[in-house]
């Protein structure tokens, strides 16, 4: 048995230490968090992930507990739901993405997901043709690219400029596309840059991903979930230039990434798509899937209808202060650049200036000795594809923010050359 | 774009009819739903799928409803999951499988699924080494073919034998293994067949895998839902003789398909399968996959450890009443033969004898002509690898059983060739 266990490749891989660029955003933050000084007297602090759920301030509106426990304790929805989705639940999402476009999308428009990872997963799947590729943003949400590797579907990265708000580089996308190109993913709001598009930078990629003859995939998880001067636009306003796939979930605006609630909506007013059956691919993917618990999506109609303003305004109250505070506080640091404060997303992303630093060579060596000396976890910069830059999520409670930043500080003056 | 969806074969499918072997469950039992007789004023009978969540007599416990609502109400449970699940489930479930054991699984043995179906996807892709093949019961439950045609692994399929209460054909098992084969699947208490293996026959099985040196995975979704002479013997007892996948899930005990919560076992007392680095193989394919939400799996050790036995035996009281309705009613019909009286699990497997039959070819027609004229869906053996059988669900609503078994009669007697 052992032997022929041995034959197949099944063997104790040794820990060797493993080039940081495989790593994914969740192996380098636990990484990080083990390696926290546990001599340190103060708690060790991580502005590493976007998960702000454990937080109180951030806790989820009782309207959307309350739905899930209705849901269960009606035991309607114990039931194996459909592939797609149960009935109600895909027109609700139809009806909450069509408040913000100028038509409707109809519940068959609609799949249900196990989060939009799942949903991220089951798009790279349905474009996974031999010879085809898709294009996606450096820096950006390495999931995509884990996903093609996964399926063996090519990617091409294009970059997104720092010095215009983190927009996309149409001419570079131009330039990289080719006959096999199937699709641009673009995520807005922002992860990792806390940036948001404009409707003219929308119209843009639109009329780019047009003449390119290629689809967007719009991955909106952080939909609505800004704090700036720019209002959200989702991608599938620009429906009828090019079709879109459109990915979100409840994770972000309600605060609950744990319920694992996403979908995947294919915002196509043309019927292109229609044309081409994406919908029996998708189904064919969504098949054998894992499904979302029926009782969940059964309070999803109740959680997009129901939640108040007052819930979502005063989480953006609270991402709006927590990101002013962190672009402030980094101000105060020289050898920290912030290109843009963060007007989206819960995320800032920050470039080193590394001359300013002794006995430092990279962002990795960076978040090492920072999460050894200061007991801090920041997300180097080389798991969103960006070297020598710094991914900060300042959706943490304010004090645990504010503490964190002064440990930052204190950490890069400690590591300044001295003149 | 809609030339460069086409050259990528996006293509709309026209609905032709395949091979009804091509069909899910899923997808027989819903087609089948859809041709029942619209002017019958009869309701529809469905014992076609393993879901009896529906029925008031198979409600849940209050004490999951509870135990989930708990974990909502706490706020503590909105995270993400690390891969694997959170410890509490992992333990939790650990020490339940360990109930039936003479040793202790571990919480590392222990990995959290979207539900059984998930862990066995899991399973295969574990397993779909290139060159391995892996052994498959016949009748068998299809996700298993399907999940390694989805993953490349070749699957060989051995008989069970149903003059032996559908035990498997071990000469079979021997004759189709070669130094290529890494597993064999078995599902205990059986799906489609209703069977529960006795001690002795799985400690034979393990001493096969044994001396052909395979793993054993042992489909358990069906655990403990017994109602025969034979208790259920989980094969994670012969740990010691065959390391084993163990698969299950709350779906089927609990009566809560629709909560999606399963889980992996390793059951590998002396450590074989560690030596090998499976657990790493293990979450290489877990680390991108979806995950049960958190608030079930916060839910579990309540669920497992509190359930009490008034609620298993009442739920087991009524299966073991319906089983034996069913075979009563179905001894009254001549062109139908039960080999054996369902023991465990929500179905049982008959045959048709169609040389009594006029007018009917096969399973598959005899199902569709039994959807039109009766307005009763069960599910063709085709689907289950065994043609001119018929699986059909007894956990179902006694009255719906009795009416259902009813039709069945009459049908058959319509269909019956003239003397
Ligand atoms: C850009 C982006 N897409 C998708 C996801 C996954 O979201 P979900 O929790 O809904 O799976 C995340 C999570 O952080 C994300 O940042
Ligand atoms: C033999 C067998 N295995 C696995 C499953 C899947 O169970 P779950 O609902 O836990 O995914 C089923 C469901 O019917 C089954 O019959």
């Amino acid at each position: 048995m052992e032997g022929k266990l041995k034959k197949f490749g099944f063997e104790v891989s040794e820990k060797i230490e493993k080039d940081p660029p495989s790593y994914s955003i969740k192996g380098v933050v636990s990484f990080l968090n083990e390696i926290t000084n546990e001599d340190d007297r103060r708690l060790a602090i991580s502005l590493g992930l976007g998960d702000p759920s454990r937080f109180k301030c951030f806790r989820t509106t009782a309207i959307a507990e309350d739905a899930v426990i209705e849901a269960i304790r009606s035991a309607k929805f114990n039931f194996y739901a459909p592939t797609g989705g149960i009935f109600p639940a895909r027109k609700a999402i139809a009806e909450y993405l069509s408040n913000d476009l100028h038509y409707q999308l109809s519940p068959e428009d609609i799949y249900v997901t196990v989060g939009c990872k799942h949903a991220m997963e089951v798009t790279v799947k349905v474009l996974a043709r031999p010879e085809a590729n898709i294009l996606l943003p450096r820096p950006g949400f390495r999931n995509y690219e884990n996903f093609a590797n996964l399926h063996h579907l090519e990617f091409r990265l294009f970059d997104l400029l720092p010095e215009r708000g983190w927009e996309v580089d149409l001419d570079a996308v131009e330039a990289i596309a080719d006959e096999n190109t199937i699709a641009m993913v673009i995520i807005n709001p922002g992860n990792p840059c806390g940036s948001v598009y404009s409707y003219e930078h929308l119209s843009k990629i639109a009329e780019t991903a047009r003449k390119l003859g290629i689809l967007v995939v719009a991955d909106e998880v952080y939909g609505h979930v800004v704090f700036g001067s720019k209002p959200f636009v989702p991608m599938g306003v620009f429906g009828s230039t090019v079709p879109v796939f459109t990915l979100g979930s409840i994770s972000k605006r309600w605060m609950v990434p744990g319920w694992r609630l996403g979908w995947l909506a294919t915002s196509d007013p043309t019927g292109l798509l229609r044309k081409c059956g994406i919908a029996d691919s998708i189904k064919n993917v969504l098949d054998p899937a894992p499904l979302s618990p029926t009782f969940i999506q059964a309070a999803v109609p109740e959680i997009l209808q129901k939640t108040t303003e007052e819930f979502f305004s005063k989480t953006i109250d609270i991402l709006r202060a927590a990101s002013a505070l962190c672009y402030d506080k980094l101000e105060e640091i020289p050898s920290i650049t912030c290109p843009q404060k963060a007007e989206g997303s819960m995320f800032v992303l920050v470039k080193l200036n590394l001359s300013l630093l002794e006995d430092i060579e990279d962002d990795m060596e960076f978040c090492l000795k920072l999460a050894k000396e200061e007991s801090l976890v920041l997300l180097p910069g080389v798991t969103v594809g960006l070297k020598n830059w710094l991914r900060i999520t300042f959706a943490v409670e304010q004090s645990s923010l504010e503490d964190g930043l002064g440990r930052l500080k204190s950490f890069c003056e400690r590591h300044e050359k001295k003149p």
